[in-house]
């Protein structure tokens, strides 16, 4: 029996679906053949065992038997310190994974959610708020396109870090948002078809289509 | 001789003052008790070698020995298995503050920061954009007012989940955002009278202004 649960909403609309956060844990285990299965939590009404699991009301979280885990970034370090094939052993190569694991949360996630959130509103107009924060996301990218170039993954072997990064950059592609960034994007394809992404995706679409009933 | 080299700009303008996250490291270091030392480089011209340690050209980096470390969240998390003054040894209790550490960085200051920038491009303009962003920032704000409603600190004993935590919402507060969240303000009041906060925030005043000359 898996002790490992993922916890996921039981359905969402179509436009999230293949970007909801729980695609990234999916591919860590998937990338480690760790065995594990998926709860559901509903979607329409967020209770308050969800709200202790998640405070935030979001998802995914992940149960490790009495360890209760949020925060996709979390549960990737969670579960690289148990398979090599998610983060190196040795300390040096942790430290490098790690702050590549926050750089692309902390660093690029920050400069591109906000944004979509602000053109998802609605908004066409040209303001100098708008511009500053299509600067915040240009500056981050151009640095990632410096970062990535001549490198397979970014911080060593593939590791949680390729997954976060190139899961963030693939939500910046979807809103068309790396024209300028070859690099960028033949990180997020190179990223994307590794087998366990697509497994990872494919359950995400699979599961969610199986509400639609 | 100290081997936690902690690495910020030489010199900053005065509104970022007592706000740059080398502030963070310094309070952990201070915290634990770890001896370190702190060097400067050019806030002017951000050379190679800074690019090296920082792919975003920011602040701050930690140096330990052959260990080189970028972004404020992976530092901590580095700090925090050198002392229990910041986390947790069991496993359950690591895990409860590396999701707040996450939480404070990837929910919080996501929400924070970019309407900050928003807000510093003198931008004026009520667009449903801007709109979006206050909703977004309002809605983890209340959230936390819930978290951290009858308790002194966040996952447990005071940790890096604090410290980082509350130096994020502590931007918020002086931007005058923390005025419908009592809860929150209490919690930044209660961090920021820690002595160890004190002397993190009186030693980078002291330092960027020592470059004034």
């Amino acid at each position: 029996m898996s002790e490992l649960v993922l916890f996921t909403y039981d359905w969402v609309p179509d436009a999230p679906r293949g970007f909801v956060r729980d695609l990234r844990v999916r591919w860590a285990l998937e990338e480690a053949g760790l065995p594990y299965r998926v709860e559901s939590v509903s979607f329409a009404e967020r209770s308050a065992e969800h709200f202790a699991h998640q405070p935030f009301g979001q998802v995914p979280w992940l149960q490790d038997r009495d360890v209760s885990i949020f925060e996709s970034g979390a549960i990737l370090l969670h579960l690289g310190a148990m398979s090599p094939a998610l983060m190196p052993e040795d300390p040096a190569g942790r430290a490098r994974v790690t702050q590549w694991v926050f750089a692309a949360l902390n660093s690029v996630e920050m400069a591109s959610l906000p944004l979509m959130i602000f053109r998802f509103s609605g908004d066409t107009t040209e303001t100098p708020g708008r511009k500053g924060l299509e600067k915040f996301l240009d500056g981050r990218l151009s640095r990632m396109e410096t970062a990535l170039a001549g490198r397979e993954w970014i911080a060593g072997d593939f590791s949680i870090a390729d997954i976060l990064m190139s899961d963030v950059l693939r939500s910046v592609e979807r809103a068309g948002g790396l024209g300028e960034y070859p690099v960028c994007r033949a990180y997020v394809e190179r990223a994307t078809a590794r087998p366990a992404f697509v497994k990872a995706y494919d359950d995400q679409i699979a599961h969610f289509a199986a509400a639609d009933g």
